[in-house]
């Protein structure tokens, strides 16, 4: 019976088939211990009649062999949810005739991200690549459980809304160039108004010159909108759906974390309430931490991580200047100067999530687009919105590949997504 | 109490509050009948109180009005689901001053496509995007449920595979060009080494001077990649996940499939086992019809239908000869001319569908690459997964605007997504 290695614990005692590839050996010369991984999990098999065919394959098997392995399911003499595979026969698939190339020394990035392709099969990345699939099928199925409907927006947008510097463009037959997308947003913000409450989740382009720690050319992002809902509503939200991929991560991915030696207790802690704080208050904070406040800037890296670390759980800084936010967002009725917005930041990390309430008056929004020198003809059916039915509405961005890098206390966002696009790497 | 439209059913009786358009309305001097939306459904408000503010208000009400309307809920007179809101009170977000440009009359596509931002704001319009979304959900979560990962594939690629007269391309740092990508596929190939089974689902772009009723040239593309799975296997998948979506759209878009008047038998015939037919013995079928036989070649797209519409439910059109299709096919091994493959077609429509096993010798794989004009180099990381470890597989793709356009039976796949790009067409 063909099973998957997830599945031994449903098995024990019983005689089964795997299928998969054998990426480490110890070999006593009386036994063979065969590490084998099959995509669904990992286990031992072991081979003991020396005199065996099995055996003898065993002995000959090389790293990231493919085979398929009968045996009988045992658990582990010491640890209680490990099980083993005690080996009767091995039938080969391929035995590389060429090493490895990822070996068990030490390789630098750049050799590692030369060979994606491989990498991929090491546990630590296939388990990051798990977390991943759980972090965007509870997203999606957050949404979908609370009536919302995806509304993908388009790559292809014809304006160059906020200058062209951090933007690819393509040529697009003769309606001149086309430029990808930075957000979705501003498509979720036309849906509403036949569906309610809706979401994006696709890639997004940025042609930055920037070559950090957080930095992508290409990344997923996720764009919720919904009408009739205010910023508080909006945090609520927010909030809410943080809460469900953190308990949907520590439910279905737990053998991930303890590979990915991830501090637990840190993700244990993400329970609502947040906490919420004015973006002038968190200035106030950090000048008493030394730094030199600027209460009409936005925070620089440093100043965003030292703030993220005041707290114990996520936390809201509300209330941004308008000077440094985008065009699009809804002034504070008890301040001109700030808008209605907040971003999200992480212990650790910094911000993951951004999002406001949008400016819903048609002469003040075309005063903004007007005030951060955009042209109202780029606009004029984002305008439409504000002139037929317009509603108070909100919504938020988060950037996947940040929320996996923080998920999995990854130094690089780069292992966050199967095939990273960086300013020097475009291959595999 | 604030409730959604589509909850009404639970509260018969009850005084609530809705948000949401006014997108109708008759009046007879005595009462008003305001028809609304909400996002989640349709009701319609009656009012029939002359002297109340609330008959004054809806009086005023110009078409799009946003409103907050406060009433008692009732069941319809004549139609037994059907709920209605007797009015006590409106509060009006916005009464629009400039008349809807969507009105009751006839819109040619040019300009309802020019106005899509509004347009998704209609009755058909809504109905196709939920359609759209219980797909899209439910694809993913037939994954998850069967232990796949989500492999997202990049979007950037670094060669043009198949020439690049049907590829974007931008100007991509000190890279040179890179490629926006037709296909996850090969990205796919390479993760189930690591994880076994995997699907990527994102858009494609396609720079074809095609302007027919199937292009779009952003769409969205789904892959998934299975490691020991043979093409029939890879088959039963197929068939599986099909059944599934219709299904659930079955189960969660009743209300919907009525607005868009689909022959729901057509639907509910979609269930196991599906036809299957040898590409050779189809064109004998077609011969047989009328169609002058041409066993080995691909079909047109009159001669596909044809072939489709042959069959009462999907139909799996296998065996294509290797040189239509792409190098990566396994050869049938009793006839080198043929790939072990299929098409699934739809009855009504054509492919929606393509799959097949995977060459899985790197020697083979390395002559198909040749035979077909590639150059080695560029698939080097490709054919090293021939060489590690290799292990039979094979996977399918499927374009959720084709499948749309089929659930909800449209004329023009532009209407499947929500903001469509063609050749012609950049905007909103």
């Amino acid at each position: 019976m063909s099973v998957a290695i997830k599945d031994f614990k449903d098995n024990v005692g019983k005689s089964v088939t795997i299928q998969g590839w054998m990426f480490n050996k110890r070999s006593s010369g009386k036994v063979a211990f065969l590490e084998l991984r099959d995509g669904s999990g990992e286990t031992q098999g072991v081979v003991v009649q020396v005199s065996s065919e099995a055996f003898k394959i065993a002995q000959e098997l090389n790293l990231e062999a493919s085979v398929e392995v009968t045996g009988t399911v045992s658990r582990h003499p010491k640890f209680k949810d490990k099980f083993e595979l005690q080996v009767f026969a091995i039938k080969v698939f391929q035995n590389p005739t060429e090493e490895y190339p990822i070996g068990k020394k030490e390789h630098g990035p750049e050799f590692l991200l030369d060979n994606r392709h491989l990498w991929l099969r090491s546990r630590r990345q296939a388990a990051i690549q798990k977390i991943r699939h759980t972090a965007m099928y509870s997203i999606m199925d957050f949404f979908d459980k609370r009536g919302f409907t995806r509304i993908d927006a388009p790559i292809f947008t014809p304006n160059a809304c906020e200058g062209t510097t951090t933007l690819f463009s393509v040529d697009y037959f003769d309606e001149g160039k086309a430029y990808l997308s930075q957000s979705g947003q501003l498509y979720q913000e036309a849906a509403i108004f036949g569906l309610g409450k809706v979401y994006d989740f696709g890639p997004v382009f940025r042609a930055e010159k920037s070559k950090t720690r957080r930095h992508l050319t290409e990344f997923w992002m996720m764009d919720a909108e919904m009408a009739f809902h205010d910023q508080k509503m909006n945090m609520d939200v927010q909030e809410a759906m943080f809460v469900y991929i953190v308990e949907k991560v520590l439910e279905k991915n737990m053998p991930e974390l303890v590979v990915l030696e991830r501090n637990v207790e840190e993700l244990q802690r993400v329970k609502g309430p947040f906490h919420h704080i004015k973006h002038k208050d968190a200035w106030k904070k950090l000048a008493d931490a030394g730094f030199a406040p600027r209460e009409n800037d936005d925070f620089g890296a440093d100043e965003e991580i030292a703030l993220a670390n005041m707290f114990d759980r996520p936390v809201f800084v509300e209330n941004y200047p308008a000077g440094v936010k985008a065009f699009y967002m809804k002034r504070d009725p008890s301040d001109d100067s700030r808008v209605l917005c907040a971003d999200m930041l992480l212990p650790g990390y910094g911000e993951v999530i951004g999002g406001s309430q949008r400016e819903d008056d048609y002469n003040i929004l075309l005063g903004c687009i007007k005030d951060h020198g955009l042209k109202e003809s780029d606009f004029s059916w984002y305008l439409d919105l504000r002139k037929y039915g317009s509603v108070p509405h909100s919504g938020f961005g988060i950037g996947l590949e940040r929320m996996v890098t923080w998920l999995c206390a990854l130094p690089h966002v780069r292992e966050s997504i199967p095939f990273p696009r960086l300013i020097n790497r475009l291959r595999p």
